[in-house]
């Protein structure tokens, strides 16, 4: 098979619901996978090496970094977190839909990169929805919950560069949307042409 | 709502099952209709002006075309088929997505006019399925059955002018596709801006 799988750059700010999307996602959809970023910061407890992240070495990042290996990373506080250009690669010419699931930073350095990726941002229903998630179990201030609606709204300025816009309101609903953008995807003439040669050739020659 | 319709243009050969898929679309899909093209041909028994085909006279038909109000038309033999360019731009306005179940011919005057029309080219499973598509209840001879055939093959040569392909093997997986690919172009950035205004207001004021 000569048809190589599709990128898609999935953002949003916390608390729209990404990764519960992304995560029933992968479960109905043999085709997709997710990149699991780099980080050098520590293991929690409860994550995984390989699954959660792959925990390296601040000395292993910066190599990285040099060998130009990342298609994107960045620096969050005193850590850094990228995803691994040759694995998203690898599986991308195996024929494997790849998901990223980045900040609008991280987008535009894929996007500079790789402008046939498709992105997708994710938005919460409502200011006052958001300000509910961020609010959790409602053992913080409101200083911190107004830091979170904060940068959520700096995260959600940037919703304009994305491809695709789903809206989080009922869960089930957002799910069939964002596998309706990778099922479409999949039916674009090119792909197609190469996934169905064989075919293609018996029908025209009738 | 200021959120203008998509055009869609469906093509096929004969025995593809478009009409079938079509119709089921319409069925499941509140949002989008189907243009009712104008012919000159008669009106067959069970056959509704206004529903099958709106039916005009020759001089009604060429009255249309020097004013030109149709979006495309064609000759068939002796009869002259086409699709109105009122209607169709009075549905898009409302917001409402149209269908045109055209050739590939009418396809490429479509595209002419608006490029903006999103086409999906609907193939049969194989040419062995096809043949036994059209050859029907077995009352045409084998030379009815080539020229068919022949025919299909003729519009089957054009689907890679198409920016969707889907396969009608199961009905049901490719009505699936078909609406996959309504429901993404509904989730396009330009549409979902348009459409969400209000929300993306009160979310950036955070």
């Amino acid at each position: 098979m000569s048809v190589k799988g599709t990128l898609y750059i999935v953002s949003a700010p916390s608390g729209a619901g990404k990764t519960s999307l992304v995560k029933a996602l992968l479960e109905q959809d043999a085709q997709v996978r997710v990149s699991v970023s780099h980080t050098t910061r520590s293991m929690r407890p409860g994550e995984q090496d390989g699954v959660d992240y792959n925990f390296i070495t601040m000395e292993q990042f910066d190599a990285l970094i040099a060998e130009n290996l990342f298609l994107e990373y960045a620096d969050v506080f005193t850590n850094k977190y990228g995803t691994s250009r040759v694995w998203v690669e690898d599986e991308l010419s195996r024929g494997v839909d790849v998901i990223l699931e980045i900040d609008w930073q991280g987008a535009q350095q894929v996007r500079a990169l790789m402008p046939e990726a498709v992105s997708v941002f994710i938005l919460p229903p409502s200011q006052q929805e958001l300000r509910k998630r961020l609010t959790g179990r409602g053992q913080d201030g409101s200083e911190v919950i107004d830091l979170r609606m904060s940068q959520a709204v700096n995260e959600m300025a940037h919703y304009n560069e994305f491809d695709y816009v789903v809206i989080n309101d009922d869960f089930s609903t957002a799910l069939a949307q964002l596998q309706a953008i990778l099922t479409s995807q999949r039916l674009r003439l090119e792909v197609q042409h190469a996934l169905h040669v064989d075919l293609l050739n018996d029908l025209l020659s009738a």
